[in-house]
């Protein structure tokens, strides 16, 4: 398989659909990664098992607050310094390029630095979606440690970090993500293809293009069927609360139902992703489920930092990855790990609630 | 030559004294120093000329306002942490310490690191004394690059950057520090040492414990004359002004003549070191030569943080290392450098102002 300048706006849509409104805003990325795969030519997407057991396997993902990765573009060049940098501490060369998430931007920004760096794209991820915290990634739930975490801007500055624990990841990436103007590109979990095969959610770039070919073909309807999900909502949008707090766009979305849906109100919260959706206070939808919102006649995911008052949108809710829904994913990303005070119902029995 | 427990706090009290008031704080570091130094035994003093040519040289520097450094200890592994970090990214062992900086208790965290690991101290540094900018060192002004800089705190993390410039290395460092919550250990332009040869400031190891044996041996007398410097003042300290702003203690420090000297008055002008000394408005000693407060009785060196009122003092000028007095040394360190409207006198035409 692999991904060319047509083939990358039905990815982009489908890492927007798997962003859950989250995962960094994707039309930016596209600019650069269209740039670079005209100039370098496509990519190819590789399974786990077409690589070899040795080959190193560098996992990136953009950092910083969705509402300033708008304004900020980067040099083009972080591919190779950050491929460098884990060539020099590894003593052997990157093969391979992963999406630490696949949401969002963050799905697109990997096939950009692949297209920059000539190397393959894996097929696979960390999240299967996006998320908002360092921790919450299939590597982590294995017990891999992070570690060295690489980052990098568009100045060409390098970090490296060894951070003790999680909590000390946490503080340290969003340190250096805030000294770098707001935005940072990261390599973390660097790792061989034999370890990638077991600790990461598999198959989800094939995904991101299914469902982003589905919204071309058939518009939000398509979605659901390829996604196994289900609409919750189509409505307007009538009310928009955000703000960016530590780093993090927190904020509410109401959608008033129209059509069949009139009379029916969605409450939506934000945290970099959709989070939670309830419906006079009972839960219809929750993290790690998937929350999308797409456009009611394009159906194209509309990120949070996008979404606006009088926005005709249908709110879609997939299925997570199956790790999300074990005890451990759970604890790791179901809503008590965001401060919901409500158990963590799959969509399909939330949807009957 | 090596230095033992004994030759310790003769050391330590000529750090003090290269300090120009800061440093860091040199009571702290040796409780370590002398933890360290009584359990793994001296450590070796070697000129550079001593070492082979690709005996690879980490200098070590701890970071952060002296005013937190009173209060915060290290967990005593920092240098096997830095050492190991400097190891696996240069591929060859670490063959001795060297001080970023002599002054205060920056000259002798070193000698605890040096103890630490059984490696050897160089009898050189970066300085000569302390200054309060990351770029204020003799490797910067020979062109040297820091990167890649090390950073450690007491839990063991550890950071590295590779900064595309000083200005870039000055703002990723503080930030790095004030996250590891205030104070850091940090190795920078790591290098060999036929490089040190030419790019460091030498001897001042010996000259740290011949001041401090004057100390000892005959008060601050002894002291300006091993240091080939002069008394500015002996008085009281009568109005100190303090506040930390942006990682750095900055300041002002009223003495009030006494004896020989009533009718005098002194105003000292401190960021982190103390940079300014002016009488009447004009000026009797000026960074970059060193302006150190010695307690009147015991001559031992008083550092910015622990300036009190009513401390009966004498305030002793030291020229500083003749590279200081060259264009680019003054561009660097000069009295413009850190904002003051006065061109530069050395200590013996100042004093005849």
């Amino acid at each position: 398989m692999r991904i060319d300048v047509d083939a990358l706006h039905d990815y982009a849509q489908g890492c927007g659909i798997l962003g859950s409104g989250g995962g960094g805003d994707v039309d930016a990325v596209v600019m650069q990664a269209t740039a670079v795969l005209s100039a370098n030519g496509p990519v190819d997407v590789l399974d786990l098992d077409e690589l070899p057991d040795d080959a190193l396997i560098m996992p990136v993902s953009g950092w910083g607050a969705p509402t300033v990765g708008i304004e900020k573009l980067g040099s083009g060049k972080e591919g190779a310094t950050l491929a460098a940098a884990v060539t020099r501490w590894f003593g052997s060369p990157v093969e391979a390029v992963m999406c630490g998430e696949i949401g969002g931007g963050n799905g697109v920004l990997p096939l950009a630095i692949a297209a920059e760096l000539g190397l393959p794209l894996v097929d696979a991820d960390g999240m299967g979606r996006a998320f908002p915290e360092g921790p919450q990634v299939s590597m982590h739930l294995a017990g891999l440690s992070p570690a060295p975490v690489f980052f990098t801007d568009e100045h060409d500055n390098v970090v490296t970090l060894h951070p003790v624990d999680g909590r000390w990841y946490e503080r340290l990436a969003r340190t250096v993500t805030v000294a770098f103007g707001g935005t940072a590109i990261g390599a973390d979990f660097v790792m061989t293809a034999s370890t990638a095969r077991s600790v990461t959610i598999r198959r989800t770039v094939s995904l991101a293009l299914e469902l982003g070919r589905a919204v071309r073909a058939g518009g939000p309807a398509a979605v659901t069927e390829v996604g196994k999900g289900t609409t919750v909502i189509r409505g307007k949008v009538a009310d928009v609360e955000r703000r960016t707090t530590e780093g993090f766009a927190r904020g509410t979305v109401i959608v008033d139902g129209t059509g069949d849906d009139r009379g029916r109100f969605l409450e939506i919260h934000v945290q970099n992703e959709n989070l939670l959706a309830t419906e006079g206070g009972r839960p219809r939808a929750m993290t790690p489920d998937l929350i999308t919102l797409v456009d009611e006649t394009t159906g194209q995911a509309i990120p949070t930092e996008r979404v606006r008052f009088g926005h005709r949108v249908v709110v879609l809710a997939l299925p997570c990855a199956d790790l999300w829904r074990t005890e451990r994913g759970l604890a790791a990303a179901g809503p008590a790990a965001f401060g919901f005070d409500t158990s963590y119902l799959p969509i399909d029995r939330a949807e009957r609630g």
